[in-house]
């Protein structure tokens, strides 16, 4: 199985024929980084009318077993995350409800404090509030996963913690290979990793070593001392590809409404658009090249097939289901 | 002027009729406990009709004029507020919304962390959020304020200091005399007052000395011994007076939808609902019996004039236009 288990592309015909050329047969798409509830069902019902017009290219995706249907019939399967917990507003009701519709990972936070734990851009971090407790408790009924990517490192601790099922780091990278606020320390990776969870490598230039122009050894060689440290069984690929996203999309997704003021997170004044991708991942038809370079790293076979999706279809398969 | 800067009651033509008997010249009502934008525009709505309903009893307070207007023509001004930052959700342009709308006080929490701030139940205080921060300026820029009833006691102090206004404590008392949780220790009060804030004392009897059995005299004695510590001038009542609410109203301020367990808040399992009030405040008929306790303990009749309704008459003159 090939799964990335993170994108957020400007959604096309195009994008979704890529997919197909990469051999993806499963992606985990971002469908709300501030809208409320009714926003978000705005967005999936966008996402039905894609369904609606390329059954042949895309299918719904619930299920782990969706990602072998994807593979057996030739489409890729979309399964959809929220990158903050802003769509169930106040309302621990809503999370049920959001399960129902498909939605199958939730960010605590999205960079700043929410309702539920600390985002990774507070000055400080008190971990898990009361609401985060009970609503980390009722994700963990329903089946939808816990995602600390853009959350502090006390509140990632916590979360592992609290959780009853595995969590997961969706999109970031090891901070002591490069470190960027959003990568995670090591004591964060082993927390999240030592109870089942999983840790996606993200592609996001701010998230890599040298930026743009990071090469495939140098991030392939990284995910290698990884597998050594914690596990290979427990990562995977989270690419955070932004595809054909226009500048004013990174400003909502810093911005939202919660400021009058522009906030350049991991941008400057300078550089405030999304950065050029790395050469040797330009979108979904690259997987082909990320996988070679794992194996030029001295990854068996069957580590690397791990790494490029069958960690994340067993976590799925453990994940998703209403315990 | 007599002012009381917070009911919460099952308002009705009984209530706004004891008002009148009361001499009450101004209220400062609850709108919104966990509301959002939309479930709060239904509540100005209903109050809407009540101003059509009861012309002759209450009329829309907006500034401090209207206090003196209500006076004049034998009415009560309604000045509106909420106690929690739900109805502006995630949205910072909500607040000049709200204003505009005839809002002038909000609590940058209830109870539990929220977007802005940590609330007093929660077990860590970590301060005001980057959000809330932007949050504060803009409720300064527009005349929006700050009240921190149910912050905790850090986030408090530090909106006292980023805040360019003075803010509010609506309602509650000096911790020392009641060692409640929602009551405030004298580093919070002095951090309040000394720039010009108000703390309006509350009668709500879980936050009483004695609680339902609390003496006037206990009372009035506690507000003369804050008058020496802290200045007469920055304070005031805000009895929390929540009259006729049905038990599912005390159960719906402490749940909303944060939790699908009961929190009994400052109640118990064995006592969930409202406690009675004590005998020398049933409701707003009972401010007489209020001014002269405070007489009684000595205060001067300038004071007693202070307390009852001048200093939040000149506090709403100085915090609610726009800067």
């Amino acid at each position: 199985m090939r799964i990335d288990n993170l994108q957020y592309a400007n959604w096309s015909e195009k994008i979704f024929r890529q997919m197909r050329e990469g051999g993806v047969d499963a992606v985990h798409v971002t469908i709300a980084y501030h809208e409320n509830f009714r926003e978000t069902v705005l967005n999936l019902e966008q996402w039905n009318r894609w369904f609606e017009q390329y059954p042949d290219l895309i299918m719904k995706g619930q299920w782990a077993s969706d990602v072998g249907l994807a593979k057996e019939t030739g489409r890729t399967a979309i399964f959809f995350g929220f990158q903050n917990p802003s769509p169930i507003e106040d309302d621990i009701g809503l999370v049920e409800i959001v399960h129902t519709l498909g939605v199958r990972f939730m960010q605590l936070t999205y960079n700043n404090q929410s309702l539920l734990a600390t985002g990774c851009y507070e000055a400080e971090d008190t971990g898990i509030t009361r609401m985060g407790k009970q609503v980390i408790g009722e994700m963990n009924r329903v089946g939808l996963v816990v995602d600390m990517s853009h959350s502090a490192d006390r509140s990632t601790i916590e979360a592992a913690d609290i959780s009853q099922r595995p969590i997961a780091i969706t999109h970031a990278n090891p901070h002591d290979w490069s470190p960027a606020l959003r990568n995670k320390k090591d004591d964060v990776i082993r927390a999240v990793t030592q109870n089942g969870g999983m840790l996606g490598f993200s592609i996001y230039p701010h998230h890599l070593k040298g930026k743009s122009d990071c090469t495939l050894d140098s991030f392939c060689e990284m995910i290698a001392r990884t597998a050594d440290k914690f596990g290979t069984q427990n990562l995977g690929i989270g690419s955070d590809l932004c595809q054909d996203q226009p500048d004013r999309v990174v400003e909502w997704m810093r911005v939202g409404r919660w400021s009058k003021e522009m906030d350049f997170g991991e941008g400057s004044a300078a550089a405030p658009g999304f950065p050029p991708m790395p050469s040797w991942f330009r979108d979904n038809r690259d997987f082909d090249t990320l996988e070679a370079g794992l194996r030029k790293v001295g990854m068996a076979p069957q580590e690397v097939a791990g790494i490029m999706g069958d960690n994340w279809h067993r976590f799925y398969a453990e994940g998703f289901r209403p315990m």
